[in-house]
């Protein structure tokens, strides 16, 4: 059941592995990754015999989604202008492949078919200047501007969808061509870096340098590094830099009015800063174009284990003594009995701690020495652990593998998902059960019958951890968006009432607005606004995100 | 010559000790802490040598500022309204004791009886309410609204001063009355407190919970958390938070259009984060009336030494490798050979580190014994260092008491200050030499004659250090301001030019507005003056900092 998609951890080693087996292929227009890609023929079984046994069912209703060439396309609503035709397309292939980013609604709207919401035109700029040369284009023709990393947004981040009173046609702007690391400081251990560069391309321009940025989201291949810091990418790290925002020394970015550039600095107390204003702005406020990164060692020196817990909250006792010990472990992931089980890293009696700490310079005995006594302070018991036989490598194995399950399941009419939070720890029980009930429930009166919901900590702060939760139900072809949504409905309305955030790493984007609309102060989104104005006068970058008008989920 | 003005380390055990020798009298008009507060004979005498011996004098000329009842101050022009009576004052203390900061030409312009931008009206909210009432009615009066905190702003962060144009009159709103923790979260470790709170008064509140903020700029004693928050305060840890803003967890102000108060997190991705824009606002968009701050457990284990290194870069280059290494000492700092001595932790002859560890949890010595071989790897010999005896010991005395040096060595037209930013390692040795050369050049043609200029290193990142240089020169009665302005200009001028920030921790002010504007991105700034506009439409809140029309230094 390896159908969670998270941005979480891996080692480049990983994906570097799943790099070199595949042949360079298009990107899919349905589905993860490149042509040609896909679960094995023995994944794809296990999956679906858990599955099965899950629902109680020994077969499903399999539909198909249409082939590139059925797919029904509008016209495109504008044509670019002659000097802009070299790095515009309206090519079908392209327009489809960029309607939809790879959420659930997302798959289910491929496997449907429905592309109504195409961009009109997709644009590749080839160089900063290219950037604003659309964006002037955009604001004249009346056309909105998505900005487009690697489209691997599962929350409505990339969707260019056209609210007709207001825009004629909508562009969406690609940036992979703008892919390049263009300057290594060895010395500050930093590197000015392109925006559309992809993670494997970027750890390989690193590598000969020994450095490593050392930021793997499960969407590690086929996500950017503009896509990270615009929506505040969570990734390898469980403690300390658990977001990207940490490793932005400095960004440009291209607004409607023009371009900003911040200050490369190691630290300012310098007025508010600059660079949080542009993280995790999601398109809304400017294309990030390049930011200065730092970067790390490449690690010599390794040292984990797994841990068995009785349960879960014992496991997250543990998991707040280290934190709270500041021990600063790059790793320190639990999982539920249930996630446990199903992603191959416990039998489901027990929960599962994945603990490791990483170094460049040192090795880390005393370190992880003292975070099992913490574990055992707790209940926990350390497994061997080698580097790819134990619960830590299965599990991992399982991660890199997620995303690309949910092309096979959705059109079986499964419906999985996941969603995340972060949240004290003094309300993380309460938040915990009352979201698990909530969803339990939704997924009940939804379906009609019992799914399954589970849930791991991904990332762990002193006062709080992030919950990470995945769940899984048996739809009904037909209904599965409107199915989808009352879960998803149930399950946020849950988090918010519970005190969390709606997202800790998934950004906003536009299905995560009615709850981030309550989370946020009012008066900070009337400042956004504000800000919004005044870089982007007629509104034209990734409407409905964040700000302004709310699409309906 | 122990004069400097830093934010920086200290225990609260020190300042505790100070806190208990002073009765409890009111803050002085003229200098640093309460009346009958000061240097001691023999400080005093020793100051006074080494000035001597610098200068080539063996005395001073020396001016005394006129005592409260002589100084004039003009008719207040504009008088509370009934409802707010209880709460203003327009006593001649109050008016003359929240007209300057602790800045150099603060203390120049006290010396000098100049308080012609003396409030008309001092506020003490009780509570938040009282904050709303005073902003409308001063909105109403068209009168400028200065927060203030201890006072202790060092950049022109507190003046009240009336553009005639635009204000009728000033109020300055002082927050010592919200002075309470509210409510603790031992589980998270994280309590509500009041803004206005001192830091004396803060830990002690939390002491009988075993927990502590950590968090001990050089005001530590006179300043305030709102004023920490507001100015994105630099503290006690060298290394990972060092500043303010990292422990945060959420925080509430009043703008003139209302109230803002952003959810208790942990961690989250959802946008741009609503604290970090209202981090280092400096009182332009609200008045911070508290937070939700993240605390530690008081540290039972700490592992130090002193080190001594043939000269300032080689000690340089081990806190960058230290630094790299992700060791995260507590402290980290380095003092050139010259600061060394004139803070009596060094013959002059060597450049010193402080370096220390400390944790509750665990003991710490694999952690600093990895960190002295980095310093051996650069020429780093360790000295033995009790707790209080050694050269670490005697730094942080000497630190404890640089503020009260001002209000002696001022009135002797002795100019001292101190200036500090971040830099890349990159660039690092260039900033430094091109920083202390144009500040001694410019202290030879204002002053005349040599001075002396140091640098210590006092926070460290991976990807650079942030130097913080001091200045020594004797200046002339009449001429002061000009002078300093001239030797602040040229360092600044040669700072922003090597690509440093204007500040690291001091804040911007208005005496940092001409760097800063060079330094922050223009649209950047564009956007800042929306937001300030949304929430503050007549703009009467600390005009003249951050953004808008930039008052002279």
């Amino acid at each position: 059941m390896r159908v969670a998609i998270e941005k979480g951890v891996a080692s480049e080693e990983e994906f570097g592995l799943v790099c070199r087996r595949r042949p360079v292929q298009r990107l899919k227009h349905f589905g993860w990754g490149r042509e040609g890609e896909g679960l094995s023929r023995e994944e794809e079984a296990i999956l679906l015999a858990r599955y099965g046994e899950r629902f109680g069912v020994d077969r499903f209703d399999e539909r198909s989604p249409p082939p590139l060439a059925a797919i029904e396309l509008r016209e495109p609503r504008l044509a670019p202008p002659a000097a802009l035709q070299t790095i515009c397309s309206t090519d079908r292939y392209e327009r489809v492949a960029h309607t939809h980013g790879k959420s659930f609604p997302d798959t289910v709207g491929g496997l449907l078919g429905d592309y109504h919401q195409a961009p009109d035109v997709v644009a590749y700029p080839r160089h900063e200047a290219d950037v604003a040369t659309v964006l002037d284009w955009a604001a004249t023709a009346g056309a909105l501007v998505v900005p487009f990393g690697g489209g691997s947004s599962v929350v409505g981040g990339i969707d260019p969808a056209v609210d007709e009173g207001r825009f004629n046609a909508a562009v969406t702007l690609d940036l992979r061509n703008l892919n390049r690391v263009k300057e290594v400081d060895r010395t500050s251990r930093a590197a000015r870096i392109e925006a559309g560069i992809f993670g494997p391309a970027l750890e390989a321009a690193l590598k000969p340098h020994g450095l490593t940025l050392r930021h793997f989201p499960q969407s590690f291949e086929y996500s950017t590094l503009g896509g990270w810091i615009a929506t505040r990418s969570g990734g390898h790290f469980a403690t300390l830099a658990t977001h990207i925002d940490d490793f932005v020394e400095s960004l440009r970015l291209v607004s409607p009015r023009g371009a900003i550039e911040t200050r490369r600095l190691p630290g300012s107390g310098a007025g508010p800063s600059p660079d949080r204003l542009f993280i995790g702005s999601e398109g809304i406020l400017g294309v990030i174009t390049e930011a200065w990164m730092r970067l790390q060692d490449r690690p010599r020196f390794r040292a984990g284990a797994a841990v068995r817990f009785p349960d879960f909250y014992a496991a997250a006792r543990a998991v707040r003594a280290i934190a709270q010990a500041a021990l600063y472990p790059s790793n320190c992931r639990i999982l539920d009995a249930a996630e446990a089980y199903h992603t191959a890293a416990g039998d489901g009696t027990h929960a599962v701690m994945v603990l490791a700490f990483e170094s460049a310079d040192h090795p880390l005995e005393p370190w992880l020495r003292r975070a099992l006594e913490c574990c055992a302070d707790h209940g926990g018991i350390a497994d061997a652990d080698g580097s790819d036989g134990g619960a830590a490598g299965r599990w991992r194995n399982a991660f890199i593998r997620m995303p690309y399950a949910r092309e096979r399941v959705v059109p079986l009419a499964i419906i999985a998902d996941t969603f995340e939070t972060a949240i004290t720890w003094d309300c993380f029980e309460a938040l915990h059960d009352r979201v698990k009930a909530a969803t339990e429930s939704a997924i009940r009166e939804a379906t009609g019958r019992g799914g399954l919901v589970t849930c791991r900590l991904t990332h762990v702060y002193p006062d709080g951890p992030a919950p990470y939760f995945s769940f899984h139900a048996l739809g009904r072809h037909g209904d599965l968006i409107e199915q989808w949504r009352q879960i998803k409905v149930a399950a946020s309305d849950a988090l918010i009432a519970a005190g969390g955030t709606i997202t800790h790493h998934h950004a906003v984007g536009r299905d995560h607005r009615p709850w981030y609309d309550r989370e946020r102060p009012p008066l900070f989104a009337a400042g956004l606004a504000a800000v919004k104005r005044e870089l982007d006068p007629h509104g034209i970058l990734n409407p409905g995100v964040l700000i302004g008008p709310a699409p309906r989920i």
